[in-house]
């Protein structure tokens, strides 16, 4: 199975794809889609583009999103969401389902605790995907997404084959 | 020119388009873009359907959003900015630049105050636009933004007209 994980942002949306093999997980690719401050519509519609290509070039079969909100200030998270629709959207147009985890989730999987700094979560990021090359801190946030997702569809996956064998 | 004006939201996006010749304007359509609460990513592909099949209906030249956000919750707000993505996504994807007004700017325009109340917004938009049938609030809302974005590019038009005569 290709896991997708996005970290949604509308300046730096990270994006990581990795390929899932019963528990090995390999790297595939991972990036960042850019917008520069401008007109709001075109910078949605350069991510939307992107982010499609992103889909296009490497076919994952599912997709998660970091469920976050920040608190910092109204508009900040409104900036935050709209960047967020699209990262919803586009594995959606694609036919796949989206998966969404809270940060501290991501974390709790990746690093074993729920408040892990940035460089905890690159490092281990970097121990799960030996070898590989990370574009930035919001791709390697995609890949702890990708890699959580990865997990939650593995644990579920053997509680149902238990309660298989159970029902036998 | 056709202006398309929408109101965004996740459950509810209004819609109105309207005909502007000179300064006369008349009422083309609205309606109400639904999705009912569940999966997120599947709300925002329905709306994004949605929306883009009102594009493709009416074909505007022109679109305009209301550029609003909620104090209430960091939740309720960055479930607005998510659905306000796609309802700038969408006139972007066809190729129509998408003005933002601030809520008291459409008020202003429409009403003459700032701080007007839903039923003084839908009294004035039937002024506007006679014989209109609206859909809900909403759409009303929608057709006020239409309004209001008609209004800007007529005194726009008139003050480059004025710089031109000037000029000469």
């Amino acid at each position: 199975m290709r896991v997708l994980g996005i970290d949604p942002g509308l300046r730096n949306m990270g994006w990581g794809v990795i390929d899932v093999s019963g528990a090995r997980l390999t790297h595939v690719a991972n990036g960042i889609c850019h917008s520069e401050p401008g007109d709001l519509a075109e910078r949605l519609l350069s991510l939307h583009r992107d982010l499609t290509e992103v889909l296009r070039r490497f076919a994952p079969d599912a997709a998660a999103v970091e469920n976050t909100f920040v608190n910092k200030d109204a508009v900040a998270t409104l900036k935050l969401g709209q960047a967020r629709g699209i990262a919803l959207l586009v594995p959606a147009q694609a036919g796949i389902r989206v998966g969404e985890y809270a940060p501290n989730a991501v974390k709790k999987t990746v690093v074993g605790v729920g408040h892990a700094a940035k460089a905890q979560i690159d490092h281990m990021v970097r121990i799960h995907l030996p070898g590989v090359q990370i574009s930035g801190p919001d791709a390697a946030d995609a890949l702890a997404i990708a890699i959580c997702h990865a997990h939650h569809v593995q644990s579920s996956g053997r509680l149902e084959a238990a309660l298989a064998r159970a029902a036998r």
